[in-house]
Protein backbone atom coordinates (compact mmCIF):
# COMPACT_ATOMS: atom_id res chain seq x y z
CA UNK A 1 0.00 0.00 0.00
CA UNK A 2 1.52 3.55 -0.91
CA UNK A 3 1.93 5.77 2.00
CA UNK A 4 -1.12 8.45 3.26
CA UNK A 5 -1.61 11.40 3.93
CA UNK A 6 -4.17 11.34 7.31
CA UNK A 7 -5.57 14.45 8.61
CA UNK A 8 -7.34 14.71 11.84
CA UNK A 9 -10.04 18.18 12.00
CA UNK A 10 -12.17 19.96 14.32
CA UNK A 11 -12.79 22.60 16.30
CA UNK A 12 -10.74 23.97 19.57
CA UNK A 13 -11.60 21.47 22.13
CA UNK A 14 -12.63 18.37 20.08
CA UNK A 15 -9.74 16.19 20.96
CA UNK A 16 -7.49 16.33 18.14
CA UNK A 17 -4.20 15.48 20.20
CA UNK A 18 -5.41 12.52 21.83
CA UNK A 19 -7.20 11.58 18.09
CA UNK A 20 -3.67 11.55 16.55
CA UNK A 21 -2.32 9.23 19.57
CA UNK A 22 -5.08 7.28 18.32
CA UNK A 23 -4.29 7.32 14.97
CA UNK A 24 -0.37 6.82 15.31
CA UNK A 25 -0.94 3.83 17.85
CA UNK A 26 -3.32 2.09 15.10
CA UNK A 27 -1.33 2.66 12.18
CA UNK A 28 1.42 1.23 14.34
CA UNK A 29 -0.25 -1.89 15.74
CA UNK A 30 -1.21 -2.23 11.66
CA UNK A 31 2.49 -2.82 10.67
CA UNK A 32 2.85 1.09 9.87
CA UNK A 33 5.80 2.73 11.26
CA UNK A 34 7.34 5.15 8.97
CA UNK A 35 5.12 8.05 10.06
CA UNK A 36 5.57 12.23 10.09
CA UNK A 37 3.19 14.44 12.03
CA UNK A 38 2.53 17.88 10.69
CA UNK A 39 0.42 20.48 12.07
CA UNK A 40 -1.08 23.55 10.39
CA UNK A 41 -0.55 26.25 10.56
CA UNK A 42 3.37 25.29 10.98
CA UNK A 43 5.34 23.15 10.55
CA UNK A 44 8.47 24.46 8.51
CA UNK A 45 10.59 27.17 10.55
CA UNK A 46 8.72 30.22 7.53
CA UNK A 47 5.32 28.06 8.68
CA UNK A 48 5.82 28.06 12.39
CA UNK A 49 6.72 32.25 12.10
CA UNK A 50 3.66 32.48 10.22
CA UNK A 51 1.54 30.70 12.79
CA UNK A 52 2.74 32.84 15.20
CA UNK A 53 1.74 36.16 13.13
CA UNK A 54 -1.69 34.50 12.58
CA UNK A 55 -2.28 33.15 16.12
CA UNK A 56 -1.19 36.21 17.83
CA UNK A 57 -1.70 38.90 15.56
CA UNK A 58 0.55 42.15 15.75
CA UNK A 59 0.13 44.72 18.67
CA UNK A 60 -1.32 47.47 17.61
CA UNK A 61 -2.21 46.33 13.54
CA UNK A 62 -5.76 44.44 12.49
CA UNK A 63 -4.87 41.45 11.05
CA UNK A 64 -7.43 41.45 7.64
CA UNK A 65 -9.37 38.17 7.26
CA UNK A 66 -8.01 38.81 3.45
CA UNK A 67 -4.15 38.75 4.27
CA UNK A 68 -4.90 35.84 6.83
CA UNK A 69 -5.82 33.61 4.57
CA UNK A 70 -3.17 34.36 2.38
CA UNK A 71 -0.73 33.43 5.38
CA UNK A 72 -2.48 30.50 5.73
CA UNK A 73 -2.05 29.33 2.19
CA UNK A 74 1.44 30.20 2.38
CA UNK A 75 2.54 28.31 4.96
CA UNK A 76 0.55 25.36 3.55
CA UNK A 77 2.48 25.33 0.71
CA UNK A 78 5.65 25.35 2.23
CA UNK A 79 4.45 22.64 4.54
CA UNK A 80 3.06 20.61 1.43
CA UNK A 81 5.96 21.35 -1.05
CA UNK A 82 9.04 21.30 1.53
CA UNK A 83 7.52 17.99 4.01
CA UNK A 84 4.09 16.51 3.00
CA UNK A 85 4.98 15.20 -0.40
CA UNK A 86 8.70 14.42 0.05
CA UNK A 87 7.68 12.41 2.68
CA UNK A 88 4.82 10.70 1.01
CA UNK A 89 7.03 10.10 -1.88
CA UNK A 90 9.70 8.21 0.43
CA UNK A 91 7.03 5.99 1.62
CA UNK A 92 6.86 7.81 5.04
CA UNK A 93 3.00 8.29 6.66
CA UNK A 94 1.57 11.75 7.29
CA UNK A 95 -0.84 12.28 9.98
CA UNK A 96 -2.00 16.39 9.99
CA UNK A 97 -3.19 18.19 12.81
CA UNK A 98 -5.21 20.27 10.28
CA UNK A 99 -4.89 20.86 6.54
CA UNK A 100 -6.92 22.88 3.65
CA UNK A 101 -10.54 21.72 5.27
CA UNK A 102 -9.81 24.01 8.25
CA UNK A 103 -9.40 27.03 6.20
CA UNK A 104 -12.46 26.27 4.08
CA UNK A 105 -14.54 25.81 7.56
CA UNK A 106 -12.93 28.94 9.92
CA UNK A 107 -12.51 31.35 6.67
CA UNK A 108 -15.08 30.07 4.65
CA UNK A 109 -17.54 29.97 7.40
CA UNK A 110 -16.44 31.63 10.02
CA UNK A 111 -15.13 34.80 8.67
CA UNK A 112 -17.19 34.54 5.75
CA UNK A 113 -14.58 34.59 2.69
CA UNK A 114 -16.33 34.43 -0.68
CA UNK A 115 -16.12 30.39 -1.09
CA UNK A 116 -15.32 31.75 -5.04
CA UNK A 117 -12.38 33.07 -3.80
CA UNK A 118 -11.53 29.94 -1.50
CA UNK A 119 -11.46 27.83 -4.25
CA UNK A 120 -9.01 29.56 -6.38
CA UNK A 121 -6.64 30.07 -3.65
CA UNK A 122 -7.13 26.00 -3.01
CA UNK A 123 -6.09 25.80 -6.64
CA UNK A 124 -3.51 27.79 -7.15
CA UNK A 125 -2.06 26.82 -4.19
CA UNK A 126 -2.16 23.03 -3.90
CA UNK A 127 -3.59 21.93 -7.42
CA UNK A 128 -5.25 18.54 -7.11
CA UNK A 129 -3.41 17.65 -3.85
CA UNK A 130 -5.40 16.44 -0.84
CA UNK A 131 -5.38 14.33 2.08
CA UNK A 132 -6.36 10.48 1.48
CA UNK A 133 -8.42 10.28 4.46
CA UNK A 134 -9.67 12.99 7.30
CA UNK A 135 -11.21 12.31 10.68
CA UNK A 136 -13.20 14.90 11.62
CA UNK A 137 -13.98 15.58 14.78
CA UNK A 138 -17.44 17.00 15.46
CA UNK A 139 -19.21 18.59 18.71
CA UNK A 140 -21.11 21.60 19.55
CA UNK A 141 -18.73 24.90 19.55
CA UNK A 142 -20.12 25.22 23.32
CA UNK A 143 -18.11 22.14 24.24
CA UNK A 144 -14.75 22.78 22.39
CA UNK A 145 -14.46 26.40 23.75
CA UNK A 146 -15.26 25.35 27.62
CA UNK A 147 -12.28 22.48 27.30
CA UNK A 148 -10.39 24.97 25.26
CA UNK A 149 -10.59 27.93 28.23
CA UNK A 150 -10.00 25.03 31.00
CA UNK A 151 -6.75 23.96 28.92
CA UNK A 152 -5.46 27.76 29.48
CA UNK A 153 -4.87 31.25 27.88
CA UNK A 154 -6.86 31.63 24.17
CA UNK A 155 -4.64 32.70 21.12
CA UNK A 156 -6.10 35.54 18.47
CA UNK A 157 -8.83 32.81 17.02
CA UNK A 158 -9.84 30.88 20.23
CA UNK A 159 -11.30 34.29 21.46
CA UNK A 160 -13.73 34.70 18.34
CA UNK A 161 -17.19 34.42 19.23
CA UNK A 162 -19.55 31.49 19.92
CA UNK A 163 -21.52 32.41 16.57
CA UNK A 164 -17.84 32.42 14.87
CA UNK A 165 -17.63 28.94 16.15
CA UNK A 166 -21.08 28.19 14.75
CA UNK A 167 -20.36 29.30 11.66
CA UNK A 168 -17.17 27.35 10.98
CA UNK A 169 -18.69 23.98 12.60
CA UNK A 170 -21.68 24.35 10.17
CA UNK A 171 -18.95 24.80 6.81
CA UNK A 172 -17.56 21.28 8.58
CA UNK A 173 -20.68 19.39 8.48
CA UNK A 174 -21.10 21.06 4.80
CA UNK A 175 -18.03 20.46 3.65
CA UNK A 176 -18.06 16.52 5.12
CA UNK A 177 -21.58 15.78 3.93
CA UNK A 178 -20.02 16.10 -0.17
CA UNK A 179 -16.81 14.47 0.52
CA UNK A 180 -16.74 10.86 1.17
CA UNK A 181 -12.89 10.74 2.17
CA UNK A 182 -14.40 13.01 5.40
CA UNK A 183 -15.52 10.69 8.42
CA UNK A 184 -17.14 12.27 11.06
CA UNK A 185 -16.44 11.04 14.97
CA UNK A 186 -18.77 12.20 17.63
CA UNK A 187 -16.48 13.98 19.92
CA UNK A 188 -19.20 14.25 22.62
CA UNK A 189 -19.53 10.66 23.11
CA UNK A 190 -16.99 9.75 26.26
CA UNK A 191 -12.52 9.80 25.37
CA UNK A 192 -13.13 5.82 25.51
CA UNK A 193 -15.38 5.38 23.06
CA UNK A 194 -13.96 8.33 20.66
CA UNK A 195 -10.93 6.72 20.47
CA UNK A 196 -12.74 3.07 19.96
CA UNK A 197 -14.57 4.76 16.55
CA UNK A 198 -11.38 6.20 15.37
CA UNK A 199 -9.61 3.12 15.62
CA UNK A 200 -11.95 1.17 13.87
CA UNK A 201 -13.03 3.69 11.20
CA UNK A 202 -9.32 3.80 10.27
CA UNK A 203 -9.12 -0.05 10.59
CA UNK A 204 -11.75 -0.29 8.12
CA UNK A 205 -10.62 2.48 5.48
CA UNK A 206 -7.45 0.71 5.58
CA UNK A 207 -8.73 -2.30 4.80
CA UNK A 208 -10.29 -1.03 2.03
CA UNK A 209 -7.54 0.81 0.63
CA UNK A 210 -5.47 -2.91 0.95
CA UNK A 211 -8.05 -3.99 -1.41
CA UNK A 212 -8.10 -1.17 -3.80
CA UNK A 213 -4.43 -1.23 -4.05
CA UNK B 1 -8.82 67.33 -6.75
CA UNK B 2 -9.49 63.87 -4.36
CA UNK B 3 -6.47 62.59 -3.40
CA UNK B 4 -4.33 60.08 -5.50
CA UNK B 5 -2.35 57.13 -5.52
CA UNK B 6 1.07 57.75 -7.39
CA UNK B 7 3.31 54.48 -7.44
CA UNK B 8 6.76 54.10 -8.32
CA UNK B 9 7.90 50.77 -10.35
CA UNK B 10 11.11 49.44 -11.94
CA UNK B 11 13.72 47.22 -11.98
CA UNK B 12 16.66 47.08 -9.41
CA UNK B 13 18.88 50.06 -10.05
CA UNK B 14 16.35 51.78 -11.98
CA UNK B 15 16.25 54.81 -9.64
CA UNK B 16 13.50 54.63 -8.17
CA UNK B 17 14.19 56.54 -4.60
CA UNK B 18 15.52 59.53 -6.23
CA UNK B 19 12.53 59.08 -8.76
CA UNK B 20 10.29 59.09 -5.32
CA UNK B 21 11.98 62.27 -4.12
CA UNK B 22 10.97 63.82 -7.37
CA UNK B 23 7.56 63.19 -7.07
CA UNK B 24 7.20 64.38 -3.40
CA UNK B 25 9.24 67.79 -4.35
CA UNK B 26 6.73 68.49 -7.63
CA UNK B 27 3.47 67.81 -5.84
CA UNK B 28 4.61 69.93 -3.15
CA UNK B 29 5.45 72.89 -5.56
CA UNK B 30 2.23 71.90 -6.84
CA UNK B 31 0.85 72.78 -3.49
CA UNK B 32 -0.04 69.43 -2.36
CA UNK B 33 1.80 68.92 1.02
CA UNK B 34 -0.07 66.16 2.28
CA UNK B 35 1.64 63.13 1.27
CA UNK B 36 2.39 59.48 2.99
CA UNK B 37 5.14 57.76 1.46
CA UNK B 38 4.95 53.75 0.94
CA UNK B 39 6.91 50.42 0.24
CA UNK B 40 6.19 47.33 -0.83
CA UNK B 41 6.44 44.74 0.22
CA UNK B 42 6.06 46.58 3.36
CA UNK B 43 4.48 49.39 5.37
CA UNK B 44 2.70 47.88 8.16
CA UNK B 45 4.67 45.88 11.30
CA UNK B 46 3.39 42.77 9.90
CA UNK B 47 3.84 43.81 6.31
CA UNK B 48 7.77 44.30 7.31
CA UNK B 49 7.69 41.10 8.86
CA UNK B 50 7.20 39.16 5.52
CA UNK B 51 9.05 41.85 3.88
CA UNK B 52 11.81 40.58 5.92
CA UNK B 53 11.01 36.54 5.39
CA UNK B 54 10.95 37.81 1.63
CA UNK B 55 13.78 39.46 0.78
CA UNK B 56 16.29 37.03 3.75
CA UNK B 57 14.20 34.01 2.81
CA UNK B 58 14.74 31.44 5.70
CA UNK B 59 18.28 29.74 6.64
CA UNK B 60 18.12 26.13 5.45
CA UNK B 61 14.08 26.12 4.04
CA UNK B 62 13.47 26.70 0.56
CA UNK B 63 11.11 29.13 -0.20
CA UNK B 64 8.30 28.07 -2.59
CA UNK B 65 7.68 30.75 -5.57
CA UNK B 66 3.50 30.44 -4.37
CA UNK B 67 4.39 31.23 -0.81
CA UNK B 68 6.18 33.86 -2.10
CA UNK B 69 3.50 35.26 -4.01
CA UNK B 70 0.76 34.80 -1.38
CA UNK B 71 3.06 36.20 1.31
CA UNK B 72 3.39 39.76 -0.74
CA UNK B 73 -0.57 39.85 -1.49
CA UNK B 74 -1.04 39.34 2.53
CA UNK B 75 1.55 42.03 3.03
CA UNK B 76 -0.19 44.17 0.10
CA UNK B 77 -3.70 43.32 1.71
CA UNK B 78 -2.09 44.74 4.76
CA UNK B 79 -1.02 47.88 3.43
CA UNK B 80 -4.18 49.00 1.44
CA UNK B 81 -6.40 48.10 4.21
CA UNK B 82 -4.71 50.01 6.63
CA UNK B 83 -2.51 52.70 5.43
CA UNK B 84 -3.43 53.59 1.63
CA UNK B 85 -7.05 53.70 1.65
CA UNK B 86 -7.40 55.14 5.18
CA UNK B 87 -4.82 57.97 3.70
CA UNK B 88 -6.82 58.25 0.78
CA UNK B 89 -9.82 58.95 2.10
CA UNK B 90 -8.68 61.37 4.62
CA UNK B 91 -7.50 63.68 1.36
CA UNK B 92 -3.38 62.46 1.92
CA UNK B 93 -2.06 61.77 -1.44
CA UNK B 94 -0.25 58.30 -1.29
CA UNK B 95 3.25 58.20 -3.03
CA UNK B 96 4.57 54.10 -3.52
CA UNK B 97 7.70 52.60 -3.85
CA UNK B 98 6.51 49.77 -5.86
CA UNK B 99 2.47 47.67 -5.39
CA UNK B 100 0.97 45.26 -7.63
CA UNK B 101 2.73 45.75 -11.12
CA UNK B 102 5.68 44.52 -9.24
CA UNK B 103 4.15 40.93 -8.47
CA UNK B 104 2.83 40.57 -12.33
CA UNK B 105 6.26 41.47 -13.36
CA UNK B 106 8.62 39.99 -10.73
CA UNK B 107 6.75 37.28 -9.81
CA UNK B 108 4.75 36.59 -13.49
CA UNK B 109 7.45 37.51 -15.88
CA UNK B 110 10.47 36.73 -13.20
CA UNK B 111 9.49 33.07 -12.02
CA UNK B 112 6.73 32.38 -14.83
CA UNK B 113 3.89 31.96 -12.05
CA UNK B 114 0.78 31.56 -13.89
CA UNK B 115 -0.96 34.99 -15.16
CA UNK B 116 -4.41 33.48 -14.48
CA UNK B 117 -3.47 32.23 -11.18
CA UNK B 118 -1.98 35.66 -10.79
CA UNK B 119 -4.88 37.78 -11.83
CA UNK B 120 -7.21 35.53 -9.52
CA UNK B 121 -5.11 36.64 -6.37
CA UNK B 122 -4.67 40.40 -6.93
CA UNK B 123 -8.65 40.69 -7.86
CA UNK B 124 -8.82 38.36 -4.32
CA UNK B 125 -7.00 40.62 -2.12
CA UNK B 126 -7.41 44.17 -3.87
CA UNK B 127 -10.65 43.87 -6.25
CA UNK B 128 -10.85 46.90 -8.48
CA UNK B 129 -8.56 49.07 -5.98
CA UNK B 130 -5.29 50.13 -8.59
CA UNK B 131 -2.79 53.18 -8.28
CA UNK B 132 -4.04 56.45 -10.25
CA UNK B 133 -1.18 56.82 -12.01
CA UNK B 134 2.58 54.32 -12.03
CA UNK B 135 5.54 55.74 -13.51
CA UNK B 136 7.65 52.86 -14.73
CA UNK B 137 11.47 53.64 -14.78
CA UNK B 138 12.58 51.46 -17.83
CA UNK B 139 16.37 50.04 -18.36
CA UNK B 140 18.23 46.98 -18.99
CA UNK B 141 18.77 45.13 -16.49
CA UNK B 142 22.38 44.86 -17.05
CA UNK B 143 22.57 48.29 -16.40
CA UNK B 144 20.46 48.53 -13.23
CA UNK B 145 21.64 45.48 -11.27
CA UNK B 146 25.47 47.26 -11.75
CA UNK B 147 24.32 49.92 -9.96
CA UNK B 148 22.64 47.91 -7.59
CA UNK B 149 26.02 45.89 -6.59
CA UNK B 150 27.50 49.01 -6.53
CA UNK B 151 25.12 49.83 -3.38
CA UNK B 152 26.47 46.96 -1.54
CA UNK B 153 24.43 43.51 -0.36
CA UNK B 154 22.31 41.65 -2.46
CA UNK B 155 19.39 40.37 -1.37
CA UNK B 156 17.71 37.04 -2.22
CA UNK B 157 15.53 38.35 -5.04
CA UNK B 158 18.44 40.78 -6.63
CA UNK B 159 20.46 37.70 -6.87
CA UNK B 160 18.51 36.10 -9.25
CA UNK B 161 19.74 35.64 -12.51
CA UNK B 162 20.21 37.74 -15.68
CA UNK B 163 17.41 35.78 -17.22
CA UNK B 164 15.04 36.28 -14.43
CA UNK B 165 15.28 40.21 -14.72
CA UNK B 166 15.24 40.28 -18.35
CA UNK B 167 11.75 38.25 -18.15
CA UNK B 168 10.92 40.91 -15.24
CA UNK B 169 11.43 43.74 -18.06
CA UNK B 170 9.88 42.15 -20.52
CA UNK B 171 6.71 41.24 -18.18
CA UNK B 172 6.66 45.05 -17.29
CA UNK B 173 7.13 46.34 -20.82
CA UNK B 174 4.25 43.96 -21.61
CA UNK B 175 1.72 45.34 -19.08
CA UNK B 176 2.87 49.22 -19.61
CA UNK B 177 1.81 49.02 -23.34
CA UNK B 178 -1.54 47.32 -21.96
CA UNK B 179 -2.16 50.44 -19.17
CA UNK B 180 -2.72 53.79 -20.15
CA UNK B 181 -2.13 55.01 -16.66
CA UNK B 182 1.46 53.34 -16.36
CA UNK B 183 3.80 55.95 -17.60
CA UNK B 184 7.24 55.02 -18.86
CA UNK B 185 10.41 56.89 -17.75
CA UNK B 186 13.50 56.17 -19.87
CA UNK B 187 16.19 55.75 -17.08
CA UNK B 188 19.20 54.94 -18.98
CA UNK B 189 19.36 59.02 -19.38
CA UNK B 190 21.67 61.04 -17.01
CA UNK B 191 19.74 61.37 -13.63
CA UNK B 192 18.89 65.42 -14.50
CA UNK B 193 17.13 63.90 -17.19
CA UNK B 194 15.38 61.59 -15.64
CA UNK B 195 14.31 63.97 -13.32
CA UNK B 196 13.25 66.68 -15.79
CA UNK B 197 10.89 63.59 -17.55
CA UNK B 198 9.03 62.37 -14.19
CA UNK B 199 8.63 66.65 -13.53
CA UNK B 200 7.24 66.71 -16.83
CA UNK B 201 5.30 63.98 -17.09
CA UNK B 202 3.69 64.54 -13.73
CA UNK B 203 2.75 67.64 -14.12
CA UNK B 204 1.03 66.91 -17.51
CA UNK B 205 -0.84 64.35 -15.58
CA UNK B 206 -2.05 66.73 -12.41
CA UNK B 207 -3.17 68.98 -15.16
CA UNK B 208 -4.88 66.57 -17.23
CA UNK B 209 -6.54 65.21 -13.42
CA UNK B 210 -7.65 69.10 -12.72
CA UNK B 211 -9.75 68.96 -16.18
CA UNK B 212 -11.33 66.17 -15.43
CA UNK B 213 -12.58 66.67 -11.33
Amino acid sequence: MNSKFIVIEGLEGAGKTTAIQTVVETLKQYGLSDLTLTREPGGTPLAEKLRRLIKQGIEGEVLTDKAEVLMLYAARVQLVENIIKPALSRGTWVIGDRHDLSSQAYQGGGRGIDQHLLASLREAALGDFQPDLTLYLDLPPEVGLQRARERGELDRIEKESLDFFDRTRTRYLELVAKDSSIKTIDATQPLENVQDNIRSTLLHWLKEQETVA
